[in-house]
């Protein structure tokens, strides 16, 4: 089986892709990256899910995308709540070069493990404007992913699979569910409570509720707290 | 005076292609990129670096390529010594997708302070052969950058500039030397002693070499060891 890079965060997005790429024969390696985030929480729901998939491996790197900010989930900006989700404007819960970070640490890792494909759950559709969730964003990066490497040199160039990318977060959710996917493992929260509960009010949120209510589904998440 | 992201290891290019961009008439930001080097000795040269050049400020930002792995410089693979350099084959000490993930942050940094240009001392002609020094690889780089972030949404392309890309190490040495670099405040050694002396024999210690003889100058790191 060839092997996949995944980019897990913990949240749904990121599971359903890893298991979408999984059930078209790839043999997981789950990263995640601790970049700093308001709640380091996260790497908890991450490793859940790495587990429940069956990842061959989960590698934690951390990268301090605190010191450079600039962002409501690494500096102390606070986190937009109830605002009106218009992809046209970006918001503060952006974190500049994030997915560009990120998608450099699994093609680094891709090239040590021997993977020529890598996959994140980036969404264009049910998301928060993000510039670098698009597609041709996602385009531009496997161009450079083919020049970037040793594989890329010697005629092996890297995919880059995002199989959300044009889903609803309705759609997504179907998916994962008809796949069996237990999203109470998962989190979605930019903003949880002391106690873990996610606020419901972030863009995070509403977009997991609207999708969990578009497919007539129940969030185990809120239901079990 | 429009402000640049500079990527500063301490090394001479680095420092180089940094005081070129300025005299140029840019406001450096300098960013260091603490990657589990084998010799964290490096930040000390690029702090020194730093200063010289008068940088507005100079951030560190850490990343665990160590983690990662698959190189001489991050794990314990010894760094080849006295090896016929030619850039057809990829030596060891390559680090996979480190100036992917050193741009990365680059970028993400120049997103925060409002610079739309980056600077890299990447060379591709007195160098170790690493795929992501070539030029096609810095072309793809900007492409992506253009669409990644922010000011790429906003009709504001982001430049990377690579002053060095097709100067021999000779020329590199003597554009520094006329703008008056002090290159005993810089370091090339892939494997110093423990007393910090570079080996002589690294593909780095061998490529200044003979840019400082090419160039009919003295390197003052030696002379002064």
């Amino acid at each position: 089986m060839p092997s996949a890079v995944v980019l897990l965060s913990g949240g749904l997005d990121s599971y359903t892709a890893a298991a979408l790429v999984q059930r078209d024969g790839f043999d997981l390696h789950a990263l995640s990256v601790l970049y700093g985030q308001r709640h380091l929480r996260e790497i908890e729901f991450a490793r859940r899910v790495a587990r429940a998939l069956g990842a061959r491996q989960h590698l934690e790197v951390s990268v301090d995308l605190a010191r450079i900010g600039g962002s409501a989930l690494t500096s102390d900006i606070p986190v937009p709540k109830e605002r009106a989700i218009d992809t046209a404007e970006i918001p503060t819960t952006y974190v500049p070069a994030r997915n560009t970070v990120f998608l450099s640490l699994a093609l680094a890792w891709a090239e040590v493990v021997g993977a020529h494909d890598i996959v994140i759950g980036a969404n264009a559709l049910d998301y928060s404007g993000y510039p670098d969730c698009r597609p041709e964003y996602l385009e531009a990066f496997e161009r450079l992913a083919a020049l970037a490497t040793r594989a890329g040199v010697e005629g092996a160039p890297l995919r880059i699979h995002a199989p959300l990318l044009h889903m609803s977060k309705a759609d997504i959710i179907r998916a994962g569910l008809s796949l069996g996917l237990d999203y109470g493992l998962t989190h979605s929260c930019y903003d949880p409570g002391p106690d873990g509960r996610p606020c419901g009010a972030c863009d995070s949120c509403v977009l997991r509720a609207k999708g969990f209510a578009e497919a007539g589904a129940e969030d185990p998440l809120i239901s079990a707290s």
